[in-house]
C-alpha cells in the first residue's frame, strides 16, 4: 500500500493528502439540517460534500485522509458518511488514510484493526467494516497494542502511521521529555522503525510510517536523517502554521518520504477572498494546486526534485 | 458524574464495572448472522445481548464500560448497537463509561468530546451523538488535546479517565521509561491530577480520573498514595490475570477510589463449567456476584470496608 501511495505521489507530483475533516459548519450555507432527523441529514450532506471534493482533486493528489472525529460527532449516521467517503475515494483511485488514532491492549487493538484495515472471516468471506488503506495509531500502549495492526498490514497489504511527533502546541509535554538521553518521540520513532522492518516496500519505505507534525521543523529534520526508511504523514501545513519550507526537511532528495496533509485550507478555501466566486469544489481544487506549487517551489529551493 | 458513580458503588457495595466488549463470537450459538446483511444482523444481536446483561446486573453493579473497538468492527450498524447500549444502560440507572481512548490535537479532540460527552448546539437544542457519562482519553498529545474534554466535563457534568498505566504486557515500554527521575506514567498521573483540580466532586474525588491496570500492583499502590483525589478505572481483573488482592491496593480505607472492570469474565461466564446450565444473563449475574464477593473479601483482608 505504501508503494501505491508513492506511485500516486510520483504520478501527480503531489506529496499531498487532502484532509476530509468535514463537519456541518463547513458546508455551504444553502445547507440546513433537517429538524426531525438532524444527524441523518448532516451525515448525508457530509458525504455529498466529500464526493464533490474527491471529484475535484482526485487527478491532482494521490490521497485523502478522513478524520473520524468529525464524523463520530453525528453518531452512526456520521459513520455511514465516513464509510461511504472511504469507498468513494478508493473507487476514484485514491489512497485512503483513516485518521482514527486508535489504541488499546492487544485483544482490543485487534478489533480496531479489524474495523479499519482488516475484516471478519464469516462463511468463507471477509466482511470489512471500513477497509481503509492506512490507519493512524497511537502507540502509548507499546508493542502488543500495535502488533494486531502489523498483522493486518501484512495480511491485507495495508499500512499504518504511528504518532511520533504531533503537530499541536502541547505535543511536547510528553513527547519531548528526555528519558534520560533522548526525547520520548525519538524512542517512539525507534520502535516504529523496528515494527516496520518486515513491511518494507519497493521504494525503500516501510508500510509502517509515522505522524510527524510540520510545526516542529528541527525534530522533523532529525527524524528524517535518523530514519531514512520511514514514511511520514505530515499534518500542520496551513491552518496550523507550518510553511512549505518547514516541510521540505521531511523529504528525501527525490521528493519522497512523506505526504503533507491539508484539511481546512482546502475544504474551506471557498470562504477565502482569493477564491471568491468559485463553488466549494472549484475552490478546493484551486487551493490544492496552489499548495502543490508552494511545496514544489520549496522543494526547488532545497534542491529536491520530485 | 463522579459523585453519581461513587454513590452507585456505595449503594451496591460493588466497585465494579461490567465491560460490554461484546462481539459476534461471544453470542450464544443459536445466533447466526444474516447472509445478506451480516453486519446489520450482528449489530442488532449485540444490542439484544447487552440488554439482557444490563437487565441482569443493573441492581448489583453501578456501571458498565462499553468498549467501542468491538462495535466499530461492524461499521455503522455496530455503532448503532453501541449507542443503543449506552442509552439503555443509562435508562436502567447505570453510569456509562465509553471506552474509546480517543486523542487528537485540540480542534479535533473537541469533535471527539462532542461525540462522546457533549453535543452540537443546533436551533436552540443540543443534539448528542452518544452522550456517555465518562469517556477514556489517551493524553500522548498533551494538554491541548485534553482541554476540550475538560470543558465538556464542566459544561455537561461528565468525567474522563486518562490512560496512565495500562494493563497490557507491553504497557511499560513507553509508560515505565524514566525521564530522568520518574517514569512517564507518573508524569502522566501528575498531569491528570492537575487537569482534575477544577472538577472535584463531593466525595473527594475528581471527575478527571485515570486508567490504572490492576496487572501492575506496585505501580497502582504508588499512584494511590501519591494521588489521593484520583479515581481509577481498573482493568486487568480476571482474564488478564490480576487478583482481587492485587486490586485492593488501588482503594482507600472506605473502599472508594476506583471501579474494577471485568468484561470476558462476565460476558462469557455462561461458557464456564462453574455456571453450566445457566442462560448467558444468569451466568453473567452469578459471575458478577462472585466477583463482588471476591473483591469484598480481599478488601476485608486489607482492612478496607466499603
Amino acid at each position: 500500500m505504501i508503494d501505491k501511495l508513492i506511485e500516486g505521489i510520483k504520478a501527480t507530483k503531489s506529496p499531498i493528502c487532502v484532509g476530509l475533516d468535514t463537519m456541518h459548519t463547513y458546508l455551504p450555507k444553502e445547507f440546513t439540517p433537517d429538524r426531525e432527523k438532524p444527524l441523518k441529514s448532516i451525515g448525508a450532506a457530509l458525504f455529498d460534500f466529500n464526493k464533490e471534493i474527491i471529484d475535484a482533486v482526485n487527478d491532482i493528489v494521490p490521497s485523502v485522509k478522513v478524520q473520524a472525529a468529525y464524523y463520530e460527532q453525528y453518531g452512526p449516521a456520521g459513520m455511514k458518511a465516513f464509510k461511504k467517503t472511504i469507498d468513494y475515494a478508493k473507487k476514484r483511485g485514491m489512497t485512503v488514510i483513516a485518521d482514527v488514532k486508535r489504541n488499546d491492549i492487544g485483544s482490543t487493538a485487534a478489533a480496531y484493526s479489524t474495523a479499519y484495515l482488516g475484516g471478519i472471516e464469516m462463511g468463507g468471506e471477509t466482511v470489512m467494516a471500513y477497509n481503509a488503506d492506512f490507519a493512524t495509531v497511537n502507540a502509548y500502549l507499546g508493542t502488543d497494542g500495535v502488533a494486531p495492526f502489523l498483522a493486518d498490514c501484512k495480511k491485507y497489504g495495508k499500512g499504518i502511521f504511528v504518532l511520533v511527533k504531533t503537530s499541536n502546541p502541547s505535543g511536547g509535554e510528553i513527547q519531548d521529555r528526555r528519558m534520560p538521553v533522548k526525547p520520548l518521540y525519538m524512542t517512539m520513532a525507534d520502535m516504529v522503525d523496528k515494527w516496520g522492518e518486515e513491511l518494507m516496500g519497493d521504494y525503500g519505505y516501510s508500510a509502517v510510517g509515522a505522524v510527524v507534525g510540520a510545526t516542529y521543523k528541527q525534530q522533523g529534520e532529525r527524524l528524517r536523517k535518523r530514519h531514512p526508511h520511514m514514511f511520514f504523514l505530515i499534518p500542520g501545513y496551513g491552518a496550523q502554521g507550518a510553511t512549505a519550507d518547514d516541510i521540505a526537511v521531511n523529504f528525501d532528495k527525490e521528493g519522497l518520504g512523506g505526504v503533507v496533509n491539508s484539511s481546512r485550507g482546502i475544504l474551506l478555501a471557498y470562504r477565502k477572498e482569493k477564491y471568491q466566486g468559485m463553488r466549494f469544489w472549484e475552490a478546493a481544487r484551486a487551493a490544492t494546486l496552489d499548495m502543490r506549487e508552494d511545496i514544489l517551489n520549496a522543494f526547488k529551493r532545497s534542491g529536491i526534485e520530485l
